[in-house]
């Protein structure tokens, strides 16, 4: 399980288990809108495309990527086989001796780090703060490492940073010459995006990148595309470590499309923020549970010690309705109460709750 | 230019020149009927696969090429995110300090070994030996190497390895402690492949593994797809450096049925075949050049010195008429009296002939 769980889990229930009944998967954390049409009419029309090799990194894609994010004239861009290319190929070229990490966080960090041989330390964040950080204290703790991963959202407990401690926190790394990889996968999913992008800081500080997947705002994780933005220097070193042919065409293409898309972006950002009230306020029906503030496409939960309840029992009886949820217990830092949910469409967040109440809980 | 070559000059050639006009590349070298269609066909209905996350390493698409090559059970396998990705995950893992290479050779190998700082040996071919390798002198420079790379048929020059000189090679090169890769990316073209493959030595040496890109035989160049052949513990520590989310789905999807139209595989064979033999001929009608013994779907070049003319004269005059070329001038071990052709439809192959003749060759 543990990395694998997302795509391994789906596919492997929907052949085993329940060929022939409706699965609803709650566990990964992808646009409910599914991807944009434009994406689709690209795909379908494209097909051929796969008889040539994949333009470079200087394309197309990157300059659409730069339009839409607005990114400064002076930032470099590599694109990647998803976001978690990237991880690695940052880990190939800083080869880091020892990284810190917040716990929980994405898995794949502490993967790519490992790979290269890295140590990895960890800063504990506590469910009484909410899981948010304090800046200070997780800047003290820079001290010898030569990477930390900082995901805004983190995922899965959904704590945004605000741009103020970023610039802190980045500014306090350049002086401990520690590198910053900031994961803004799910910022996307924000209206008020720019509030809490680190792009401002391109030009300022040099030992950061942002890293972003484009496979859950726009629905495209088998397709796999995602890209770093950093200096340019930063980008070409990063270029040495990978093949020149990464991102396939048809993800270069469907990659362009969904960024030319702007109503399927303003629709998707409408409609997660929607549900994900909708879902918020039916979850906090509950007493069996604690709803952790979401900020995205996803809402942590913490079962009550005195419901008696696991997230491994609370999935099991969800998967035998065809509902198939994330249980948080392999998370570092959290334990077999915490499970995690994606915001899906209505119909389904409605089918979820009324599940949940037919589990008999509380 | 370089290792963009292919895709690179295509992508760019198509834009500002060739808009409006048919473009023929003979540079890259993919399988002239294009890819299957039942491949088409797949794609085509599985578009919707892209909402999910790519299937992990031990499904259906490792059993498909498992049973299509006849591999024994004991053989593990990894895909990759084209071959080129196998390249570097492979010098990721093995992290060669010094690397020895044929020249000319697929120039991916060497960056893929230069990107963990690995040095680097040629093994210079000689014209005058049709750049076939005398086995003995090439495994006495195996000395202080700790990795090989060796394709068979070499690209650019199509020089077959027959399985009694590998046997010996790979088990003088484990008597050093020295790794093999054996890149058998084009073995798939010919119709007694298992004359030459390396895989009946699965069981017996575990200092070496088989490459296969499936790009090339396939026409899937765009979609990248590849896979490493070796021990279950090899490909166990290769995962460890890859992400696990690396090969599409709609890859896998195409894979899977590329595999399984076993009539296309065998017209390919036929049709190649009989293409290579009226290329081999129409070009050997020509004094300006040598024609290298082709042995899959793509022929080496050397302009004979009387004749005044370089590749890339003859590569700017072929693009004026909208015909691609590999200029190999810039292969280590080749000059600029080179260039390749690939294997092309009937067709297309009598209009470069025909474009050629028009250009006043002799």
């Amino acid at each position: 399980m543990s990395v694998y769980e997302h795509g391994d889990r789906y596919s492997q229930l929907k052949k085993k288990k329940f060929s022939n009944q409706i699965l609803l998967d709650f566990s990964a954390n992808i646009n409910p809108l599914g991807y944009s049409r434009s994406v689709k009419k690209t795909l379908l029309s494209n097909i051929e495309s796969i008889v040539h090799y994949p333009a470079p990194q200087d394309g197309e894609l990157q300059r659409a990527i730069k339009e839409y994010y607005n990114l400064p004239s002076h930032a470099g861009i590599l694109t990647t086989n998803g976001a978690a290319e990237a991880f690695y190929t940052l880990c190939q070229y800083l080869r880091p001796h020892r990284a810190l990490f917040l716990a929980p966080c994405f898995s794949e960090y502490e993967r790519a780090v490992r790979s290269v041989g890295g140590e990895c330390a960890y800063f504990v964040l506590s469910a009484k703060d909410d899981f948010q950080p304090d800046t200070e204290k997780l800047a003290s703790r820079l001290t010898g490492c030569d990477i930390v991963f900082i995901a805004n959202p983190n995922n899965p407990t959904g704590g945004l940073w605000p741009q103020k401690a970023l610039e802190y926190f980045i500014a306090q790394a350049a002086a401990q010459k520690c590198f910053v990889v900031l994961d803004e996968s799910f910022l996307d999913f924000r209206a008020d995006y720019e509030d809490f992008s680190a792009q401002y800081l391109l030009g300022t500080y040099d030992n950061f990148c942002i890293v972003h997947s484009m496979t859950k705002f726009f629905a495209l994780p088998g397709l796999r595309l995602g890209f770093v933005v950093g200096t340019q220097k930063l980008v070409q070193k990063l270029s040495y470590f990978q093949q020149p042919w990464n991102v396939s065409t048809l993800a270069q293409l469907a990659g362009i499309a969904a960024l030319g898309d702007i109503e399927y972006g303003e629709e998707t950002r409408s409609y997660v923020h929607t549900e994900r009230v909708y879902l918020q306020q039916e979850l906090a029906k509950f007493s069996s549970w604690h709803v952790y503030e979401p900020t995205v496409n996803f809402l942590l939960l913490e079962l009550r010690v005195e419901s008696g309840l696991t997230a491994f029992s609370i999935q099991e009886n969800l998967l035998k309705r065809g509902i198939l949820i994330r249980n948080c217990d392999n998370y570092r830092g959290l334990d077999s109460r915490y499970f995690r949910l994606a915001v899906r469409r209505r119909e389904e967040n409605r089918i979820l709750v009324q599940t949940l109440r037919n589990l008999k809980l509380k």
